[in-house]
């Protein structure tokens, strides 16, 4: 018997009954069914990655499970939602049972440790090119918007900035020490789900950092019609990424490259103490429209689109 | 400045406001945020369209986006779910303004019909890939579920078979005396959601003709552990595709082509009087599992998987 569409999402993906409550069907119908519990609404988030675009060809396909997901799942952090279904639509070039194996294990790992259940999906053939849409539930009123930033507040981001991009960086060769920890940040990140549900009674705005904070921050303040001021002395980095700045010179990386999946979010001076989670501050939201850095004594604008004409 | 994946979705697909009130944030954020009403589910489906493989290159972008929308519906039509949400991964293999502007009209247009928002999407780089997720409102409960058949149910089928199966073949060069009814139905499937809401409190088990008739159905009787007969004098056909059988002596297209969109459904015989819609008595559910066929007196089982292999 040919191993049909139906076929394929069946074996890999229906292994698991559904674990949250609010999913009442799953996989196997024209639609999934799922409930909103009262007093909740949904976030919803989509996001696509394509084969020599997003990832190259040859990617482990265990780590691309699990990065599809995170990357969803990090935008279902950044308004404070708790992951609870997810939809995966498969373009695959070819029946490849071993890569869909591993493909499965990293996307369902990620999965099960959340509680999130896989409902639906589609699967077709094509360039490799995978779709997620996450849904996740959040208390009425109480999402972290793009637009809640205020003037006074201050700026803060979880975790090390330029994680993601050194690991990017030595995967296409670029020789560091201690290459585990920010390879495998780039590869399998871990999406701040919990650090999102602790601050969400707390912060403003938040978002999280998929393209470098320079750009994510700036959605931010264009949608808040504020500005900001950071301090380049006091960003997060590890020390393979001072290394890495160190050696190249390239200090603009840990503030412009992607694949951090940390979360950026403002917070009013009085409810500073109230912040259970590890994070840095590291700006301040100003009246003054757009993004400025400091360093050194000296402070600039921030280059807003294409961090190629960024200079200080 | 240079037309950005953001400015791309903001040019084309947020012109419009929401305009259902479950819908509370649209494009824009890190998520969608949206409500369910108390005492209703959301019906969650997801379909991709691959460009070679579902649709040929140079394909109509404006009749393009409005089918990508219906045959989502489609399976929300299916669960007699009411549309509300829609988000849009697009996958484009380049910025091509006019291509983007006549899809988005044919997707918006469809969508505008439904008072249906867009909520949000993902725009990335690569082979011309569409995927979109559809979210609708069904009462608990009242879902209309594969599982649902009842042995005596009869069979009922919405519109005509083989519509969609006669407009490829009429796009794939078949001359046809009359195209334009056939082609429409092809290229952009009105969905059975009026239809749906409407028998939702009286059928039983639904599910819409995507693959055609004897696949669909057979997804019913696997789900429901019944078989069914179907009269094949019974079976609903417009004139041209009386024709088209006549003249090929194809006549399995109706029953094995896909793009039908229509809706299959059970209903048990004391509920029939009560059928508002427009529909066609077509087969009876019974206890023996597969899907049968009768046709001049003769009664012969329909082979499941491949219909290649079909004969009577």
């Amino acid at each position: 018997m040919p191993v049909t569409e139906f076929g394929l999402i069946q074996r890999y993906f229906s292994k698991q009954p559904t674990k949250s409550s609010v999913n009442r069907l799953g996989i196997g119908d024209d639609c999934a069914l799922m409930s909103a519990p009262k007093g909740y609404e949904l976030a919803i988030t989509t996001d696509t990655m394509v084969e020599g675009v997003h990832f190259l060809a040859g990617t482990n396909a265990k780590q691309l499970g699990h990065k599809l997901l995170a990357v969803n799942l990090s935008d279902l952090a950044a308004m404070g939602a708790e992951p609870v279904s997810v939809t995966l639509a498969l373009t695959l070039p070819e029946v490849n049972e071993s890569w869909l194996e591993a493909f499965s294990k990293g996307f369902l790992g990620l999965a099960g440790q959340y509680s999130l259940d896989l409902i639906g999906g589609d699967t077709t053939s094509g360039h490799l090119t995978l779709t997620v849409q996450a849904i996740g539930l959040v208390p009425e009123n109480k999402a972290m918007l793009r637009s809640s930033a205020k003037v006074g507040d201050l700026v803060f981001v979880t975790g090390c900035l330029g994680q993601g991009g050194l690991g990017l960086k030595i995967a296409q060769g670029y020789h560091c020490n201690k290459p585990d920890k920010a390879l495998k940040h780039f590869h399998q990140p871990v999406p701040r789900v919990k650090e999102g549900l602790a601050i969400r009674d707390i912060a403003g705005a938040c978002i999280d950092l998929s393209d470098g904070i320079a750009s994510d921050l700036k959605h931010i303040l264009d949608n808040s019609s504020v500005g900001a001021t950071l301090d380049w002395h006091k960003m997060p980095m590890s020390e393979e990424v001072k290394a890495y700045v160190q050696h190249t010179n390239d200090w603009s990386m840990p503030l412009s490259a992607g694949d951090d999946y940390e979360l950026c979010f403002t917070v009013s001076p009085d409810k500073v103490d109230s912040i259970g989670i590890d994070c840095t501050q590291i700006g301040v939201i100003e009246k003054q429209p757009g993004l400025r850095l400091q360093r050194s004594g000296v402070t600039k604008e921030l280059a807003v689109t294409g961090f190629e004409h960024f200079s200080l």
